[in-house]
């Protein structure tokens, strides 16, 4: 799977940025890009590539009524990726998993109502609808996303209450980089996502652990 | 405020996305950021001063003990980005204005235990209690994100509707494109997002949407 730092270089092309956004609403091959976005088939050929080799799309053939099978291109199902950056919170976050449904109906149970209109659509043949569904989960969209802030506003101030006690403490460098990840992590990173997080290597976060422990500010 | 186009060339840039992840945890000075990332002063200050330019960091002056007063950046309290794509859903979102805490706890009024005790760990001195704190806050930082994937979800299934319902339609490519835009949006898209979102001119929409009156697929 591609890291962040990868994706960051591909979504800095404006291009790609823009192939994603029409993939995003279908699969669509090579010159239908192409003319949609007026910009050469090789190039586009190029971009795709490029983004086939990170694993963020990928191609299947279809085979078409009249003529030769017609290569599609798609988001892979299992990509996503996340980005928020706000005064107190910084996150990128690259996921291949897929969600849970059971579980987020279990939370919220009123999103049944949101899954049943969305499957009678289906059936409507009528614009004006579909808006009016659109309508509504665009307003749940906008404040799920103000819940989400919130939670993170609140997960910054945790962190700078974490730097407040990290003052009075006799730490060096590295020794406040671990615990800082440690502490608002909530202690669910391991090792490898500490030393990622850290930029050290996973040997220097064992050490560093060991010395934590040693000066009794974590237990292990 | 800066375009997401401006942005995202921004943040192609790995050294601004660690100055970024840096402020964000609190604000620095320029001979700290240059330290934390061994990088010289002259390209720190030079990165700052592009994201000054376009409104993302913000310098303030604070007297010190000792010495002479000391700039600060930090990230500016009313810039938010966010940035998600997935298979089905392609979304950059800017946004220049702060939340609604009250509207947030009618929504979730469970949330108000989670500010209250994050609101007390200000008198708490203890590491631990602060890591437990950021557990249960990173756990509901993961639902609510699970729950905006299944609404964002929901809304592609509806715009791939609208896809499914417009290849009966006799409309040519520009009509198209706002019609999509309209009904995935709910309707709720002024004439200028319309136009940035469909990338033409705000003329242009207007006579889009006359045309698509006439054709009689939208009323006003």
């Amino acid at each position: 799977m591609a890291t962040s730092e990868e994706l960051f270089n591909i979504l800095g092309n404006e291009t790609r940025r823009m192939i994603l956004e029409l993939l995003a609403e279908r699969p669509r091959y090579t010159t239908e890009l192409s003319e949609m976005l007026d910009i050469g088939q090789k190039a586009i050929n190029e971009h795709l590539r490029i983004m086939r080799d990170l694993g963020i799309i990928e191609l299947y053939v279809e085979k078409q009524q009249r003529g030769s099978p017609r290569k599609y291109f798609k988001i892979q199902d299992s990509f996503r990726m996340e980005f928020t950056i706000s005064p107190h919170f910084f996150d990128i976050d690259v996921f291949d998993s897929e969600i849970d449904p059971a579980a987020i109906l279990e939370r919220f149970p009123e999103y049944e109502e949101y899954r049943k209109k969305v499957e009678e659509a289906r059936k409507i043949a009528r614009m004006e609808e579909l808006r009016q569904i659109a309508y509504g989960l665009n307003k749940e969209l906008e404040r799920i996303s103000q819940a989400k802030t919130y939670i993170e506003n609140l997960i910054s101030q945790v962190r700078g209450q974490c730097f407040t006690l990290m003052e009075g403490m006799d730490l060096d460098e590295r020794e406040r980089k671990v615990l800082f990840d440690i502490v608002s992590s909530g202690g669910k990173s391991g090792i490898d996502e500490i030393a990622e997080k850290c930029k050290i290597g996973e040997e220097e976060v064992k050490k560093t652990l060991r010395s934590l422990k040693e000066k009794n500010v974590i237990r292990v």
